[in-house]
């Protein structure tokens, strides 16, 4: 068995580490001075317990890495770039091969699933930060991360037991359900919140807002009749193996959608988490004014340019038409 | 009013003309040969019964366009280039102007919603070529087409029926639905056969797999209870509004995906037509054999840049594992 981490950013780059670092075969899929860096000198992984440089093969294409039969895939980049990643495994051969999103969200599983037919989801709870290329924290012990895993749309088999196994004994605990999915919409009620941390800064008190969102988000899943696990801070693993740890000398920048803002991304996943629960509304008659203000909110902050943490929050809430 | 007709091929370019000779207010979003061409001389539109050059405003972009708040908005891209066109017309400031989806397939619609709050569902059936840049050709009459309108995902309200009114009296006969994705699902079991007819030729004696293909979408649409309405050649109203007739001088070149495949497109749309079928069987547990090897026909027509009627029949059926 190998390993395609396509995509090595925070995500894929602890899968990768953690993987190769367990003795599995890994080639990582990355671009421009990520790639570069990581074939120079490896991925430098700074955690509260370690401080480790990990070589594993990295290219820049699908087509580089030589597809074979005993490859799993592992889909680490963001939703929005998900479509150009599945045609490009297409045309580079995939076939029956498991794909494993571990991607925020739920729509990636369903555009893989247009494609191949062997799809997983993972849920994925790893505080990891890009710091710069060839370098990621993960602010995480006694493990890195804790993974949900599942066949998509339901069940597991034996691709599913295939990386739990792969996982066991690394630094990165797996577990397989038989509905990750649920496990996968406790997590997008989790993200509800990132595109307020990335305007208005960590720590930015309007935690009633975050729950307005969730609050949103659950009448969806009610009116849709979607399950879903709690996987929240009180998820009782995260206390065994995920426990949130300084590490000295780096700053935790906070979650996915802040560092795409911060390093001037164009296209930031918010359609893919508040604007899941919009569509959800949307198809259902459920009112999501909330999640419909982030998603807009979202989408001016890409057009400006502008940078993390600048939003006022008075502001925010009159625009959002809250006091 | 005024109709945004967002890409203008032989389906946009029917509309822009269709609307535009009824008195109504066009701006057509077009690139390169077929925006020069419109711009210099206007679209040539021929038909069994009219051969004629319609002059509209025609730009490169949404952003030049200048959006209104009495603008209709027409989607005429095929499905591959829709998440784009969503993202221009976001950044151009749409809010809640409706949006309508004239393509083939069924994704278009779920894509839109998930930015824009006012969308709807077009079955478009028009018999429509592009013949070189700033020609269109439509092989029917009295009139040139049938749209079925109606609000996604059910239901009719008043920006259905302005279109309506817009298209009373035109080339376009058109019916304001209650579920005009009944409408679109019925449609969809008609655009089975594209792929062959591009991959083998017109008159490709094939039938019996197109009815294949088909019966995989009823069976589908039965799990999912998906409901679907005839359009057919035996839906009645064609015999009435679209007899499918010669232009001298005017061979008929095939469907969309022949006319993309002729075209040397790198993208044509099977993913969304025959995909949709075989995504809808992964999620359901329906087998849908023939669907998935017509996909891959496809994919691998575009990759090896083939040219359309190419293939050989008795090589695809036993591709497809069919004596």
């Amino acid at each position: 068995m190998r390993a395609v981490v396509f995509g090595v950013g925070g995500i894929g780059g602890t899968v990768a580490a953690a993987l190769s670092l367990n003795g599995i075969e890994v080639i990582g899929i990355a671009r421009g001075a990520q790639l570069n860096a990581i074939r120079a000198r490896g991925l430098r992984v700074r955690t509260p317990r370690m401080d480790k440089v990990v070589r594993f093969d990295c290219v820049g294409s699908v087509a580089e890495a030589g597809l074979r039969p005993d490859d799993i895939v592992l889909l680490c980049m963001k939703t929005q770039d998900t479509a150009a990643a599945l045609e490009d495994l297409r045309a580079a051969g995939l076939r029956d091969q498991p794909i494993f999103c571990l991607q925020n969200g739920v729509a990636n599983e369903r555009m893989a699933l247009r494609l191949f037919p062997n799809v997983h989801g993972v849920t994925v709870m790893v505080p990891a930060s890009f710091l710069t290329p060839g370098e990621i924290a993960v602010h995480a012990e006694p493990k890195l991360g804790i993974f949900d895993i599942g066949r998509y749309p339901h069940g597991q088999d034996a691709d599913d037991t295939r990386l739990a196994q792969a996982l066991d004994g690394s630094l990165i605990a797996g577990f397989v359900l038989d509905d990750v999915m649920a496990s996968k919409y406790g997590k997008l009620l989790m993200n509800l919140g990132n595109i307020l941390e990335a305007a208005l800064g960590k720590g930015h008190g309007q935690d009633d807002l975050v729950e307005a969102a969730r609050d949103e988000a659950r009448a969806d899943y009610a009116a849709h009749g979607i399950a879903f696990a709690d996987v929240s801070m009180k998820d009782p693993r995260r206390a065994e193996h995920l426990r949130i740890t300084d590490i000295e000398g780096v700053e935790r920048v906070g979650g996915s959608t802040t560092q795409s803002l911060l390093r001037g991304l164009g296209s930031i996943e918010t359609d893919y988490l508040n604007g899941e629960i919009v569509l959800l509304g949307r198809l259902a008659g459920v009112p999501t004014p909330v999640n419909a203000g982030l998603v807009a909110l979202a989408a001016r902050l890409v057009q400006e340019g502008a940078p993390a943490g600048g939003v006022d929050a008075a502001q925010l809430r009159a625009d959002l038409g809250l006091a």
